[in-house]
């Protein structure tokens, strides 16, 4: 279990603690949990300037540097004076997901009951108790209506539960590469992953070692991810047929012989390092059982009930695990419901994960959503 | 290992001895090796009538039933009298790949040399042997030229091998859904797939007992395998977000809860007990390393040596593994190269796979090739 993973001198979080019990979605509760959030910009003295941000499943809260940690953020460029989510406007709020491991309580935290770590005694998790939290912290902040509510994949689908959940609590919300309800495929691919993790002897039911986690399970893991986080034409054009660095070819049999091989491992011996076995597990699965409808009895009068005035929600092209036509069907419905909705079908080459590095087209979409109209 | 998987009561397997010593295109040679076939239709009396079908990876040479084995083949349906490849006119040869462990010569052989299996001392295996293995068998048969060379997946590339290496030893070529060199992405999928196989403790270094095999890396590779054998589409329609059965949800934490992921448990089982871990990983990698070019200068000037009259390339928009620009790229130097071309470029929803599902389709096209022009 890892528990606080980045070691940093400098450090923005905060910390709001949820209300005790809190109460999970699919029953349990829990007790003393906290979330760790960063902001940016100020907030306005009508409290009504605040964009909640929630994350993909493996970032923290650090979406970009500020004064308190000048550490380069997951979502740098995107963040910032003058930058497409300008701070000299909108205060962000940026929140690391209930179940997560950078300072929000997840499977990783201590158990107040037992004073030993929840692993797998962690209550059933939903995308519902993320979206319950971030809602949690804006109320700590006395903020009772968020101007907009933003979030790429995992946290696309966040944005969604929060709608259904606190209606008239945002009055705008951005969508990025997102989902009402998981595909097969996503659900396959996920469950491949996990399965890698669960089956890796070291994972031990969950009672892993702090210096012994399921490194080859959450390294396979990460490597599908990789492929489904972009896009075969980027890596085609990236890496082709080009060899392995000699160094990294290894000697064992089947070694790595491609540079997509060793691009894979680098990125996968990084997360090992810094994301929590059974946190990912629980956020996947959680993932997998998300179903708007079930909030019913439409998607549509989700929406409607929850009284957006806009919505923008942005797809790529080229995303396997989200696609476009769940994009497309999204804002069908957002619109239907009543509020002004623009869909941005991006073609993009980097798949999935092009909000982290089309910076510019992703950011000429929001900067336009959020200072205009 | 798991020398002989398929106990049959019936059997339709013959066998060809390859010349003593075989040599391997990387080096090595083997002795005493032989290839295992089954055939269709008679031999004209000119001998100008066989065709040669090589497989995807993963079956044996039963691609249909016969009078010795009335057993369905893998690819039942395509083949027989009044059948697109048509027994009536056609001698069909249908090989078990070398490397593979349905009766030819693999790494789960026994080596004549030492009396116990190869193993990984199994020499390297390339895609060029499996073409020169296909070769020696229609030449222990007295056949000089074949009508026409098939396969599909891992046996279209296997026909652009035999073409490069025996220019004027098939007068028509038929690539179903090949690829002349790999992607990064195809690359990074199946040394995702061997990885699992290779760090799960039961594989030994390749020593696995035969009844303990690497369970756990040969479903999970399967799983992976059957992601990207499929589309999303497909599932989307056939699978949707159903439940598992009850029976099948199981009780340990993070179990199957959708009924895709039975749909893969069930098919990664299967797969477990049909086919040796060894031999896929000799054969997975073959198909990375594979890169036609090698034969040079050119992939055109490769075709204009081996004086095609004609070929027919299908391809399937929905194939993430082997996608169907690589298959227009094909049919373009085919083509270029003086072969009279047909490009077939089919919206099966079925991805890879839809040569063994749509026949219908596939049979139009392959039935028109082989009667027409």
């Amino acid at each position: 279990m890892i528990r606080e993973i980045r070691e940093r001198a400098a450090d923005a979080r905060r910390f709001a603690t949820l209300p005790d019990p809190f109460p999970m979605w699919r029953g349990g509760v829990l007790h003393g949990a906290r979330i760790a959030y960063e902001t940016w910009g100020a907030l306005s003295p009508a409290r009504d300037n605040a964009l909640l941000l929630f994350t993909g499943l493996s970032p923290s809260a650090h979406a970009a540097a500020s004064a308190d940690d000048p550490s380069e953020g997951w979502w740098e460029g995107m963040i910032g004076p003058g930058r497409p989510i300008d701070t000299r406007r909108y205060h962000l709020v940026c929140v690391n997901s209930l179940g997560s491991c950078f300072g929000s309580t997840g499977p990783a935290s201590i158990d107040p009951a037992t004073g030993a770590p929840y692993r797998v005694s962690f209550p059933d998790l939903s995308i519902e108790d993320m979206a319950r939290a971030g809602f949690e912290v804006l109320r700590s902040l006395g903020i009772e209506r968020a101007h907009t509510i933003i979030g790429p994949s995992l946290g696309g689908m966040v944005v969604l539960a929060f709608l259904a959940q606190f209606p008239g609590a945002a009055r705008n919300a951005i969508s990025i590469s997102g989902t009402a309800a998981a595909s097969p495929f996503a659900i396959a691919l996920r469950s491949i992953q996990r399965e890698a993790i669960l089956r890796d002897p070291d994972w031990r039911g969950g009672s892993y070692a702090d210096e012994r986690p399921p490194a080859t399970g959450m390294r396979i893991a990460r490597k599908l991810g990789m492929m489904t986080y972009r896009s075969a034409a980027e890596w085609r054009q990236r890496f082709g047929r080009q060899a392995a660095a000699p160094e990294l070819r290894g000697r064992e049999p089947f070694g790595p012989e491609f540079a997509i091989q060793s691009y894979l491992e680098t990125h996968a011996q990084r997360f090992v390092h810094s994301f929590d076995p059974n946190c990912y597990l629980y956020i996947s699965r959680a993932m997998d059982r998300f179903d708007l409808a079930v909030h019913g009895p439409s998607i549509e009068a989700v929406f409607a009930r929850a009284r957006l005035e806009r919505a923008l929600v942005i797809g790529v092209e080229s995303d396997l695990l989200f696609p476009l036509d769940e994009q497309r069907a999204l804002a069908a419905a957002l619109s239907q419901a009543g509020a002004a909705t623009t869909f941005a079908p991006l073609d993009c080459l980097e798949g999935h994960d092009s909000f982290l590095i089309d910076l510019e087209r992703f950011g000429r979409e929001i900067s336009r959503f959020l200072s205009g109209a």
